[in-house]
């Protein structure tokens, strides 16, 4: 209810501050009998985590997971995976400054307001470190799901995007680039334009697209729990996230009917997929496809005018180690939630029918 | 479960295909003590309902809503509010013709895989008649937010789009026209364009925007369960819907933290809100406003070829009576969603701080 | 949350007060598939009903279910199965005396307090007509669970109690008498008590003892939801209960280790069953066996003092037509409640491990 | 779903097996603002820690909780709250003797067919070791709860018994002796036979019975959630518990209405109080007061004949260091489960009514 819990039958739940003794969560209902490969696990982990080249944050954090429950000589015993991620760099002193100031565009104003106290150190809750959590339970479900397919990748940085449909794209590249744009010369673009943009004191937006492949005809519950409708909420969920679309998303509002409606072949598969793998809330066996929008970060080296808890404008100016773009650290978060929606639906659909 | 509920404190639970003895629901979980105008209700359902004008289906459904229990001498007693909405008109015979042809784009195919059966007779329960239960909860959810406005409005039609900000509509004009779009110019373009569809045998997109002002500071859960998480989940579990963006959106991406943050006014409002009301996932008491894309609805009054299930490619052609375009009767559901989420997460606060 | 649900996969959730238009609920997460019998739905629903023998209640109500979605051509959908129950008996009048008045040992109080207002008329939602709702879903997950045996029969009233182990009862016995006790010596005794005590227009309490055969091991999830857990709230939210044990229950406190323990057989079942077919929560495959106690209806046709709403002590009398013992009607809800949680746990167990 | 969350607002969910790094929890949903007392937890840990007395288990845990989030500057902050309890004393090679075996009336035989493989050392998940994890929840809930009173104590071991109402009692004395008995002579009586059972190398069970005083009227919700339903499901989800009953439990069943209700004074609270401070299970102001039956621990120092999983009859003799009676450190975990559902349903209950 508290909003700290993610998922029906493959469940996460998360703790943590980013500058408190450790973060940490428990995912209950993976099933029994799962072998896990614990690298593969830390391997998304260090995806995700800070000072992995010079386009991020420069914080260093170790974010190595411990596993205290669940796992019996390798295997899940489909009793609940309790773990921790030590934070190993808490320079609080860092965050002195924020005290008692509200950072504009960030949840300090908002959390003060709503809970009557906070810890400011990193934002604490607000944190994006609270999503290794989520990276380390989507590294569990996509072993789960071993089938299926799950490549995220950056479409975009400001105003530079790849112009070719994802069926164009080589997704072994991804991870060949700092920036994870499977397209090598856009990604130089990219890379060029995010020094550029630090060098600046200043951040920059993009976009996200992540395609699944494989996925079983049926998943997704009509009505409510449409798939897509929980695929959307995952991704909304990400910190720094402002919008979500699927197959034709807000292009397809410009067609009409005849050219939009996606006509069957033979076999049940589709000519075109302008409906992004899912109809009716339920995956068809196309691929699905969704495009994440995240804005720029809002810590920023410059100096801005801004609020304190006196009601005070006072003049203040990031500090610390931030990300001049968070998209190449958000394509891990977005694959981990995507596996997270899956891995849920999948179990649920076990129940459908006799 | 199996995704016919929606919402956790103030929650609603619904049943119904379009053509079974009727549609209904219960709402759980709202408080004891609110006087309810059941005209206002039925007035919310008329805005939804079919035949209102030229531009939407000329199906006729009277579309009366009928309340069970949980309402004692015109006031809430706290109990569940169950509610029955009438299949009055149900032609069922026009939809023999589909009883064993999967339609593309719909629901069809990706049911009967899942489930194994289907009522087969205007879509059954993927049918957008669902969502008449929704607009009764919504209802009754603004009812118990008297003092937060709620208000959305046809943004485009296809190619035609409103191109002004928010701030300069009059939100009172929103119900002058058949399409729902407060500037009556541009709701002009699209009536006729609408009508240029119909006669096409075609159908057409758009996009809903949606406003909610004088919205509490504190509503949202952190992490998972952010407002605008939720706000975008409701919004995509409606029928036709492909993306969801709110304040900056899509656009955000293009723009540099020094642009895009919201900088404070000593009251604690911000001079711009490209944050869209919400920071870190809680309402910051700004305006919040999103904006959600409607495809275009599939069927058509053209031939087209589809799948059978047996395997077959057949051809046929759209009968029965459809909107050209869900845009205008998808206005009020938009709203009621809204009001949804909105009454729940202000329920939840309640318990957030001693 | 506001409980008016239960269930988690197999779920149901109601609605209605006893004077109201209809009662009714749905019924979510039911597989699709299953060819129902509906005239087995009703006849459960007639063992529960007033008015069917001299021992009980003699309103006289049809208690007929209408089912209003998720069945197409006798089988189930998949999708949320709606259904009312409508109240033709509604003699309000009966309960105007009961306006201003607190009845001693009702809800009366309770509610008015919580609440701040109340359907007074019949007990409004605290009413155990409610329960004919739990016995059309529990009927339906009979139908789920059809290798299942559920046998809940009368094994006390007032002092009056079968002294027999249930293996030496004849279960096609319990429907032969109007008490539903399978020993019929037995039941005639209980017979002329609850006859007399209602000639005193008194009230007297007693035990429902239920069986389940062939439950699958393996049902039940560790810790919190026990297996007979969940029996036991199922069970404890019948209205009236004041107790649940299973197994060797409240017997087993006197008892050590080494006589309470249950030795194996080779093949897995054991030579005692003091475990009561569970251990640790989960199902062992042997019976499961449980007892719950009824205490005595509080509506007597005596005076009693009593509080009105203004402070004030003062006399009443009841009035309409109550059971002197709720024992008999409350068999088949024992059943239906103990049926869902069965369903509801066969379903989840469905995901356990790969 | 996987049960290991329990509550809904106020909501705890653990983590761990007997013999791994650690067992831990997260709580979510505990109002912010609360300042908490950290030794008040630790002393209730240590009610329930093995080796505290004679007559307990002579494992040697320190069961020491470290808290890693939640909590900023003594006072919690609203969100989550995680803990973790390190496994100290992991005597793993006590158990290598059953791990090819099932142990009479223990959770091994249904584990391994549940999920397929199990941690069996110490029992794992099934450990009551888990349970700690809930005193350190209910530790907490208790301290939002500050004006409510919650005693339990030890009310039977085998056949001794306290024969005076809990009215009667002292309960300052409860932690004055090692069984917590609130009466000294009976204590002494029960301490007594729990050393001679332990010589026997045997167990024997017993009662816990708790009393809530200063509960606020309206907590519980009607139908499915009555307070004493979840009062129930708590306690029947500790290890060992085979009944629950409230009020006049299965004594009530003997009683007539005219003995059984409670009548009205004019302040509203009642003259008896066989209603157990509960009406239509919702809180009435009195004392709530319920029983709970534990059975006799199943590990015992004699020689059993039991099963092996090649379906051999093998034997075997309990080893390690075992409770002959598990109900002196039940009493603290009595108490907790019960602060977790009033603190739940105290929370619950701030949205009832406008």
């Amino acid at each position: 209810m508290a909003g700290n819990s993610f998922g029906n039958l493959f469940k996460l739940t998360t703790f943590g501050e980013s500058h408190g003794t450790a973060i940490g969560g428990i995912i209950d209902g993976c099933p029994a009998g799962l072998e896990l490969d614990l690298n593969a696990i830390q391997r998304e982990l260090n995806r995700r985590k800070p000072g992995q080249s010079e386009i991020v944050t420069q914080r260093k954090e170790p974010d190595t997971v411990a596993f205290l429950s669940g796992i019996f000589e390798g295997i899940t015993t489909g009793t609940p995976i309790g773990f921790t991620i030590e934070n190993a760099n808490q320079k609080s002193k860092d965050y002195s400054h924020i005290k008692d100031v509200y950072r504009p565009s960030h949840a300090d104003f908002t959390y003060d307001k709503k809970y009557g106290n906070r810890d400011y150190r990193g934002g604490g809750r607000s944190s994006a470190r609270e999503t290794a959590c989520r990276v380390v339970a989507g590294a569990i479900a996509k072993q789960l799901l071993k089938n299926i397919k799950i490549h995220a990748f950056t479409s975009s940085v400001g105003k530079i995007y790849i112009d070719k449909p994802y069926q164009d794209l080589d997704f072994s590249k991804i991870e060949s680039n700092a920036v994870r744009c499977p397209d090598g010369a856009i990604a130089e673009k990219m890379i060029s334009h995010i020094k550029d943009i630090k060098k600046q004191g200043d951040t920059i937006g993009g976009t996200v697209t992540c395609v699944l492949q494989n996925v079983p005809i049926g998943l997704g519950e009509p009505v409510f729990d449409k798939l897509h409708a929980e695929l959307g909420k995952a991704m909304l969920s990400i910190n720094a996230v402002k919008g979500f679309e699927y197959g034709s998303g807000f292009c397809g509002v410009q067609m009409k009917g005849s050219e939009h409606n996606d006509l069957f072949n033979a076999d049940g598969t589709t000519k075109t997929n302008l409906s992004g793998g899912i109809q009716g809330g339920i995956s068809n066996g196309m691929d699905i496809y969704f495009r994440v929008a995240f804005k720029p970060v809002a810590t920023i080296m410059q100096k801005q005018n801004t609020l304190d808890n006196q009601g005070n404008i006072v003049e203040m100016q990031g500090r610390g180690r931030h990300d001049p773009c968070v998209v190449p650290r958000a394509v891990p978060i977005v694959e981990a939630m995507a596996a997270l929606v899956i891995a849920d639906y999948y179990l649920m659909n076990k129940t459908t029918k006799l």
